[in-house]
């Protein structure tokens, strides 16, 4: 954890950072956030992940308390300041301030902060894959907006964890969206299908940059939703975030999936992932 | 609001209680919580709160850091200690802890807090009606656990304002399930109708003992779920939570509902809120 953090007041020590009791993150999980990859000190797909937060903001309708421009360089000097040189990660949340507790919006200035932290690459998992189950996707309708509403997030990645899998694959109906914290993609017959980026699910800074660097590495994507049936079928499935990158999932509810090793095309996209990424 | 508060500490000096920024609460909305409504300094149908709230706790998997005994009598304590002798309430929630930031459930003590407030019976408002606007329910799917994930409900409460409303009423494809912190009930030739407590709606406290004083009272009610259509023709609406009572709805959506004044059973319903109140 680095000694400082960025917060409305600039950037101060961590242990002066506290929230009052009635504050709107506490109480109503009133607030979106974005966790930003960093390699080696640099940050990775910064401006997407601010793309993001800004409109993440506009759908909740909170007014952000800084200008995005002044925003992206005081992250910077948040890493500086905390001299992170290593692979690591930028937490930032903004919430809709501290007030006594109404549903209503309040009349005050929104809160935020952000901190940077140690983020090894998960070297192991990437080379070998994981196991995943699939979940009902009991969240809300607006999956796109990155809110601090997490707790259906929370309660499924446990229960993968309880089961003994790394994390848990969201659908609606049959329909597979994505999992806890990262999009899904399957493959099969050399085509890479993905959801589309609707209302349902999450859109990815890493499923953006992928998908591009795939199509001009000539592969074959399809964006549109697939079935539970389709994903368990598939010749490989991977999930991608900014934590994880592009992880194979090679089991699923204990089915392999494929030949239950991390594919041709999953590697080929983790190449092209890490040249993106300097990696 | 009072000037102590009942914590994992005991009961400490409002200024004292502040969070970390990496809270289960604050990050994840990872907690629960209850409104308990006080009158001339007696809290009402609290045992039913207390039983939702290690209701709720069971269904996220949270340990509560406080037996229920010494909870309810910890709370008598506070009222006494903030010398609470007019209306007010109750607020009190639990989070999983605080704890650096990972989905997983941490390993760590739940955090509680409890305050008092005043909170004055919306007289005004339990005399004329209200206007309510619909809305559709964009909430998870397990709406009977009382959790901290409440921006559905602040966005939707927020349109409601914004439109000159007092509420928004929930529904599911049609079908009409809460409103953002209320049961919704309609009269059709004097039948009370309002959605079964299945996961879809809070099985709120003031509707489990409004339905048993009605039934006692001789009045025909049906649990089941009714639409949107069904509402807007209704001859009465009105709806129930600890802090609004039993509210007349005279108008939804800009249409008149009944007669555009309370009618006779809903105003039956407050008579005898009262007296079980003790009012």
């Amino acid at each position: 954890m680095g000694a400082y953090l960025l917060t409305n007041q600039g950037i101060v020590a961590e242990d002066t950072v506290l929230y009052p009791y009635q504050e709107r993150g506490l109480q109503f999980g009133d607030g979106i956030y974005e966790v930003i990859r960093v390699y080696q000190g640099e940050p990775y797909l910064i401006s997407l992940h601010l793309d993001r937060l800004y409109r993440s903001a506009e759908a909740i309708k909170l007014r952000m308390p800084i200008e995005r421009e002044q925003l992206h360089k005081q992250l910077l000097v948040l890493l500086e300041q905390n001299e992170v040189d290593h692979d690591g990660s930028i937490y930032l949340q903004v919430t809709r301030g501290s007030a006594k507790r109404l549903h209503l919006f309040p009349d005050c200035e929104p809160n935020f902060y952000a901190y940077t932290d140690a983020l090894p690459r998960p070297l192991a998992n990437l080379k070998n894959g994981v196991k995943a189950i699939t979940h009902k996707d009991i969240r809300w309708h607006y999956c796109y907006i990155k809110s601090l509403n997490l707790l259906p997030n929370v309660l499924a990645k446990q229960a993968a964890a309880e089961q003994g899998a790394f994390d848990a694959i969201f659908h609606r109906d049959g329909t597979v969206t994505e999992s806890t914290a990262a999009n899904v993609y399957i493959i099969k017959d050399h085509v890479i299908y993905t959801h589309p980026a609707t209302e349902r699910i999450l859109h990815g800074c890493v499923r953006t940059q992928l998908l591009n660097l795939a199509r001009t590495d000539g592969l074959v994507i399809e964006e549109r939703a697939f079935t539970l049936e389709e994903m368990l079928t598939a010749d490989e499935v991977f999930l991608t975030s900014s934590g994880i990158e592009v992880l194979p999932v090679v089991q699923i509810d204990g089915d392999q999936i494929g030949s239950g090793v991390p594919g041709l095309v999953t590697r080929r996209l983790q190449h092209l992932y890490d040249l993106d990424a300097g990696l």
